[in-house]
């Protein structure tokens, strides 16, 4: 019977709080969604209760997965949400909100997840999990279960060096893949490039498609018209990739990397491709049965995991 | 009764093989040691052999170390030893020569076992174990236990790439972590900046000390002369793996970095604190109570390690 149960999974994102209902065989069957709140974390909690409540049929638990460092519930450091400052028990608060079993995990842990039970990465061991977003985020599966280190950090890979004094990441460091890699930090160079005299379609197809940003979907309509900027920009991420995955995979020795987040869904198995043959090179002894692939749950990785971990605090809870 | 029984470890390294009987509480009571035969696997596996048996009591079990990497009991690569081309089952070639069990493991990690069993990381559920000598080998403990990757291939830091076109490296790439801080590639350098013009005492001390390599007691002595090359360079090699070793610390989160290798021996605890104050700005999210120390065993992590896969092995055969 309780196996049968409906239980919440929530993305909380860089832009939106994605909510999606999923059923025991990891099916969604209803979702919500929103922007997040600026408030701090009141009303960032606030906001997920809201969505959950709205969803078709009662959650039996509630599994969400955090843009942040998240350690036994706790919601360690947030560096992408307005007014998070500190550690908040997340896991505590929203329990006592609703009231039903909640278990917290942070966001590029629990797309893996979702992926692992469900996706591109069902029944493989040992996982490198890859989000391409408005930042890079990873993390692992590794000898057969998740694999989150010693406080919750583990997979941080956007901030490995792969070019000292280099380009300036967001985290104050030169040379990080995300300064490279990240929509974010991809974006700023496209500003700086059309300071410095160079011409794009970039900013223009923004404004064409509606959006504030350059997201995902600009940067793939700017690469099929074959923008010379968004081109360069590409490659030059996709070649830092390259360096900085092979050196993981020399370290960990995974059979599977899958890239996920809103460039892999935009740009599909063909960048999965590429980040692996721009890997190649760098890794010292190639494994013939490494594979590199997309994401195949789309945007619900996220929620789908979340959701499996709240299934597991169910199960925990009796 | 088994439990008492004394087992074995090799330990075959760059340029010599250390066999240690080893007890249970993996203390070492006799030792053996000997140059590596140039004549291939045979040879090797028949000098192991008769170190073994030149102990003073029989081995009940015996564990191997070596420098390759090892799957399942085969070694299938062999970088640094002369005359081995191809994948070799050293497990059941000894087990067949010398009538006990035999375990086979690559060297870093047996070398990170002996420290997890009995040295500097006894206890710590997630270790970077960093092995400084002619090369830069690398081995974890991850959540409680050995992680040896999809192929045993896992903790191949040596080749993580620190400054893309830099270097050129013993493996072919360019800006390996192995490139600056192997000993080996740091006497390549070392020679080019004489050949350029720069004079070094590293040579002479060399040949006063009699030895045929710049050896870690050669660069140890020079450092302490003050000497400009060897110094310079070595501060290069504590860079570099602060930059290497910060983006490891960034995706694996672990929560102890154990400094072993010849260099280690000679350098002591200041070394691995220089190399963790060199790898402190390159954390993304500084944890309090990441340590790193230098390998408590000495030249036995090796030897204390293997023993240890030769015990397991002892046990399961029952």
């Amino acid at each position: 019977m309780t196996i049968e149960r409906l239980v919440a999974g929530v993305d909380v994102g860089g832009t939106n709080i994605e909510v999606g209902l999923v059923g025991p065989d990891h099916e969604v069957v209803d979702r919500a969604k929103s922007d997040i709140p600026t408030g701090g974390p009141d009303a960032v909690m606030g906001r997920i209760n809201e969505l959950v409540q709205s969803l078709s049929e009662p959650a039996a638990a509630v599994g969400v997965g955090f843009p942040g460092v998240v350690h036994r519930g706790k919601v360690l450091t947030v560096p992408n949400l307005a007014n998070w400052f500190e550690p908040v028990d997340v896991g505590s608060v929203l329990n006592q909100m609703m009231g039903v079993p909640v278990a917290v995990g942070n966001d590029a842990d629990v797309g893996l997840l979702g992926e692992w039970y469900a996706g591109a990465a069902r029944g493989v061991d040992n996982v490198l999990g890859v989000w391409m977003g408005t930042g890079i985020g990873g993390s692992f599966i590794l000898d057969g279960r998740p694999f989150n280190g010693s406080r919750g950090g583990a997979g941080e890979i956007g901030h490995i060096i792969v070019r000292p004094g280099g380009a300036l990441c967001g985290c104050g460091r030169r040379g990080c893949i995300e300064a490279y890699a990240g929509r974010r930090m991809m974006s700023r160079a496209a500003t700086e490039l059309v300071e410095a005299g160079r011409t794009t379609s970039l900013f223009d197809l923004r404004d064409q498609m509606g959006k504030e940003h350059l997201t995902s979907r600009v940067w793939a309509r700017a690469l099929e018209d074959g923008d010379p900027v968004a081109t360069e920009l590409v490659d030059l991420a996709i070649e830092t990739l390259g360096i900085g995955l092979g050196s993981v995979v020399n370290a960990t020795d995974v059979e599977l990397v899958v890239i996920g987040g809103g460039f892999s869904q935009k740009l599909g198995q063909p960048l999965a491709d590429r980040i692996g043959r721009a890997a190649a090179p760098w890794t010292i002894r190639p494994n013939p049965d490494l594979r590199w692939v997309r994401a195949s749950l789309g945007d619900s990785s996220g929620v789908v995991g979340a959701a499996s971990i709240g299934r597991a605090e169910l199960r925990r809870a009796g």
